[in-house]
């Protein structure tokens, strides 16, 4: 087991899904100094029945996070199990189980708590805000609005969404704790995800952009592998941080990581029938002149390995996608 | 944190749901080396529908011991946690635990024993049998045969019991487990609580006949206080006991343990009003010359407590009722 040492620097991973899971599962092997800051607007598959039926808050994500950072592995796989059949199926039961402590206890931050013991997490999962919250999408000019995450992570945008404007509803605050973490930090990680529907949200609560500007901390944002269709085609990296300061509403960016790393052309192609494409590091003049230093790397996975069972977007995330561990090392070497 | 002491004697318990739980609770505070050997043959309610659904072994009685024997007040509560909305209204969090956990290692032996951990349980709890089994209760005389432990629970019936075979279906061996405690113990405890349903479904599978027969274990049985109205009609402590041995096929019980702390006159009345009645220890005549000893005390708890939210007999059960510690200093001080 490791514990914390006065040298391990104080690592804090925001985001939602995928994304952060890989970092954590990364960086957890150099430091355990760690913390990870959850989106909370999630409303999609087994996570949106329970809010809908139980009137929690969104469990997924965070759950996510605890098991990439449980040292026990009977209990981690235990909460990623999802039921197939009856009146439970699709429900992963570490869903179930945030949900049942926050019913039982009527706090979510007390049941995420007691879930990290369960699982004898190394570090700490702080939802991003404890407000219960739905995600929108505005284009104010257009008169046109999405509401809720499931929602817009499935849309094809009509109009450019760096027009539009990402909020919570009702406006929410950050989660204290999550603010403190930052204030802490060493290094924050802005992790790859969804824009509109992953990073995003967990970055507009009330108090992140102070916080944000506050910090101390070296601020690094590791750049999705590729565009999303429909939302981002086209992005480059400098327009991925674009977005991303847009939210916060601040030149925050330290230091982003693109990878250079290019895949098999047959994986692009797979990828380029579905509309997406490799993240291009773009034009060098985008990135000179920055505020922020763009470091290129070779940040891929092998392409060869399973997708877990538990995970419906592992089939496809699990061509094109980043070696944790080359990741956490390239993160890690930015304190150095 | 209480640990095995070479003092503590090794005490087994025998049967379902809140007789055991009672006798665990009061057991807990003199030995750890304690073992609840638990009923199988549950079908109703939460357990019914996931035993339906999923196809798992049932999970209630289990769960209500691992948490009679759980050191963790936090992880306790969470497990007996009923859901009271949508599609998993009426379920334990505890048994979505044991039946996630059978569902991911395909052995329910196994996500008890996990289950056991992360309770933080002081002592074992072991399945009786392993096998997947239905109850029967049949009168081969009248070509009578009911179905189910659900089913049968709830009937009235309509000939004796006592000319009626128990049995599971199908034909069910023995955990060895359950076995191997018995032959170890220093003091088996038989539980109160429904004969047909409760109890004997514990003694019926193959082995534990002669495991009980030939233990040089202390047997006690530890009599209900009430009849079953349409089930044990007119039984006093004699007909109980014979009812269990003519289940066993053996003359094992060593000692019977009654109440003679009389129930106040008004809670009488209320059972009457149910057609239950408290257990009469028998005239004289049909406990002497017995093989076993009976012994009388006051083994009765105030009556005020509230009932707790989590077991929906408990509002029944409340009124007459064991006394844990009593009755576990009874059956210690037979070992003297």
């Amino acid at each position: 087991m490791m514990t914390t040492h006065k040298k391990d620097p104080a690592v804090v991973v925001i985001g939602g899904g995928t994304g952060s899971f890989m970092l954590l599962g990364g960086l957890k092997e150099y430091t355990a100094n760690l913390t990870a800051i959850v989106n909370m607007s999630d409303d999609g598959s087994s996570t949106g029945k329970l809010r809908d039926e139980l009137g929690v808050l969104p469990p997924g994500d965070t759950r996510r996070c605890l098991v990439a950072l449980s040292r026990s592995p009977k209990v981690r796989d235990l909460f990623d199990y999802r039921f197939e059949e009856g009146a439970l199926k699709g429900h992963a039961f570490g869903n179930l189980f945030l949900a049942a402590l926050e019913k039982l206890t009527g706090s979510f931050a007390e049941a995420v708590e007691t879930a990290g013991e369960v699982l004898d997490i190394q570090g700490h999962v702080v939802p991003a805000t404890l407000d219960n919250v739905r995600l929108r999408l505005s284009w104010a000019d257009r008169q046109v609005v999405l509401h809720g995450e499931g929602v817009i992570d499935a849309e094809r945008f009509r109009y450019d969404p760096r027009n539009a404007r990402l909020s919570l509803e009702p406006a929410a605050k950050a989660n204290p704790e999550a603010l403190a973490a930052i204030a802490q930090a060493d290094l924050i990680v802005l992790a790859p995800g969804d824009l509109y529907t992953s990073l995003g949200p967990a970055l507009i609560a009330k108090g992140f952009s102070e916080a944000l500007e506050n910090t101390n901390a070296h601020i690094a944002y590791v750049c999705n592998l590729v565009t999303k269709h429909g939302q981002t085609d086209g992005f480059d990296v400098a327009a991925h941080v674009a977005e991303i300061e847009r939210f916060v509403g601040a030149p925050i960016v330290d230091t982003a990581l693109y990878d250079t790393g290019e895949p098999r052309t047959e994986l692009l192609k797979k990828y380029a029938r579905e509309g997406e494409f490799w993240v291009a590091p773009g034009r060098r003049e985008t990135l000179d002149g920055k505020h922020y230093r763009a470091i290129g790397g070779d940040f891929l996975a092998a392409a060869a390995s399973a997708p877990a069972k538990s995970d419906p977007l592992a089939l496809r995330r699990t061509f094109i996608r980043h070696n944790a561990d080359k990741v956490a090392r390239a993160l890690l070497s930015l304190l150095a």
